[in-house]
């Protein structure tokens, strides 16, 4: 059994992935980053920019339980989640295809409320529906495949961060991984049936979990969309798999070592009401290894970190670490992140967000193992 | 419960299908067609071309099943159905992007089979993969974008096509459903479970359900890429539905109606050893109503017609008929193509191809109903 990074590996190693050529300049960015970079777009105000393509999967039992989520925080979610992969580079959103799958007896009221999600948050984004296909299947299952455009110069990607660029996340992180747990374990840890818990005060709380904030705003932002018309981050990502799987993306695809502080780390606050329960929720643990805050995880290198304001389009952003030199005695596999504690002692930081193809500790992060 | 018609048009109400505004100059074809076309694509001949969008699922039990297809074919065809929709409209392939789920124990020797079929179409079309998604799931599901380019003006659609043109088809039509049929029902129609028949005189049959020939050579000489350098046909689709399903598409489209001679259109030979087995195999039934034969059916306007060579790049093309206005008596729902039968006498041709949300005599089309 393979688990997802050699998977990925094969599937890269099998197929074509390079235009070649002359023919082969229409591909600025292939496979490796959140989204690919296709040259040409018209209607832009630079004349031809490009067009930025990602796409993602969105399975009942794996990401969403139908018995739990609502048909409109599904589709809401669906689009938001993917469209992150294009907020990640800075792009504007524009499109998306819709695959959708599912069985007779879900193409009534719970399409409709579905089809009402999807459409609250492409009217948010801005987006259009350009294409899809739909099909009958036995559970449901969705894959969307969004498209943005960018000006030809301003996309970010994962490689790029340099040692002494330093390190900032957008808003706080493990929000979401707290309310999936909420759902998942009960208010008092508890529970062994996923169910949405009742009352008003864990509302806020679910939101994170229910209808992600993307950040395409604060994207655009570092991509060029500011004062200074320049690019400001060396390297993005959006944290979707937990930040210590994240920032090891950006560690890898531009060849460097991260340190983070846990001080620094901007956690989500664990209400007093959970605090007392059972399993101990540690917030620290959600925020480096929590999975869909789809905040924005970025690199800029100091001088421009200067220029930084507190908050950006309402949305804060937290220094949390600096970009290093790669170990030279980094193993094959092992952490290319150093995580400075509390007291001050450091330690490396594994990779423990999101695998879908790993069981154990990591299966936990989504709902359904 | 809603057939697929009624779903597509429930989600074509329900989400922004339009690009408003200045910046809606970049949409040029949005939902309705077999690809959707986006203004911009760098690195063609011409300058910046289109960029064309169309995405397909791929299901398993309900369009391939894993215990008689092979790895390598399922991974082929998931590609080649999926570019046909790029060749019907007269583009060339350049790119796609993959979501895959699928058990753990698929991730080993089938995913390699799986990467070999895939592989072959790629190199056999001219494309590259460009991003992708992976997930762990209880049954193997995929979607497959893909994109291609085309001159600004060389794109076929589906409307276009005016009383007076004639109607063309390429190849032989119902092939790949009797390849398919032979699987089901096994040579002597009787078999329950579905199974690969033994004996190498079926090969060449089951070839064009296995492995289809998509036309990309054919759209393309079609849509401009011709000695005459001109848009030679008024509007086109591939047969994956089935003829009568198909050339609906186009009357609809396109606002008209068809007539079509039975006794003209290129049907699938049925061997000697299926004819006298107990079910009965009608060869026209199967061209009309067979799905996945992946052949282009175009309308051409009679002064091009007559320059149109019996085989182009090696493709038998036939003409099967004749865009008639559309009748006034037309009712909702009723067909808008008639069948003039062996004995000239004329019987309207209701669609019967394949409808995934359908119970019934459609439901046979596909290797799971």
């Amino acid at each position: 059994l393979r688990n997802e990074t050699e998977i990925i590996e094969r599937i890269w190693r099998a197929l074509p992935t390079q235009a070649g050529g002359k023919a082969g300049g229409w591909l600025r960015l292939g496979v490796g980053d959140d989204a690919a970079v296709i040259r040409g777009f018209a209607g832009m105000k630079s004349g031809v920019g490009d067009c930025l393509l990602s796409t993602d999967a969105f399975l009942e039992g794996v990401h969403f339980l139908p018995e739990v989520h609502s048909p409109g925080d599904i589709g809401y979610k669906a689009l938001a989640r993917a469209t992150s992969d294009l907020a990640a580079m800075g792009a504007s959103p524009r499109f998306f295809l819709l695959g959708l799958a599912m069985p007779a007896d879900r193409t009534g009221p719970w399409l409709d409320g579905f089809l009402k999600g999807v459409a609250q948050a492409a009217r948010e984004f801005g987006m259009v529906l350009i294409g899809g296909d739909t099909s009958r299947f036995h559970s449901i299952v969705m894959n969307i495949t969004v498209g943005g455009s960018a000006d030809g110069n301003g996309v970010l990607t994962r490689a790029g961060a340099q040692p002494g660029d330093l390190i900032f996340v957008s808003g706080a992180l493990g929000a979401a991984q707290l309310g999936l747990d909420l759902i998942l374990h009960g208010p008092d840890g508890k529970s062994k049936t996923p169910r949405m818990p009742a009352g008003s005060q864990w509302k806020k709380l679910l939101r994170r979990h229910l209808r992600p904030k993307i950040q395409i705003g604060l994207g655009r932002w570092l991509a060029g969309q500011n004062p200074w018309a320049r690019k400001i981050a060396s390297a993005a990502i959006d944290t979707s798999d937990g930040l210590s799987a994240d920032l090891n993306h950006i560690c890898e695809a531009s060849g460097v070592g991260a340190r983070i502080w846990a001080a620094r780390i901007p956690t989500v606050r664990i209400p007093k009401a959970l605090r007392s329960r059972g399993v101990k929720l540690d917030s620290l643990e959600l925020a480096l290894h929590g999975g869909e805050d789809y905040q924005l995880l970025f690199a800029v290198p100091p001088k421009a970190a200067s220029m930084l304001p507190q908050s950006i389009g309402g949305t804060r952003i937290t220094e949390i670490g600096v970009i290093v030199p790669r170990s030279k005695a980094l193993r094959k596999g092992s952490s290319r992140i150093e995580l400075v504690g509390f007291d001050g002692t450091t330690v490396p930081l594994p990779s423990q967000g999101w695998d879908p193809f790993s069981t154990g500790k990591r299966a936990r992060k989504k709902p359904n193992p």
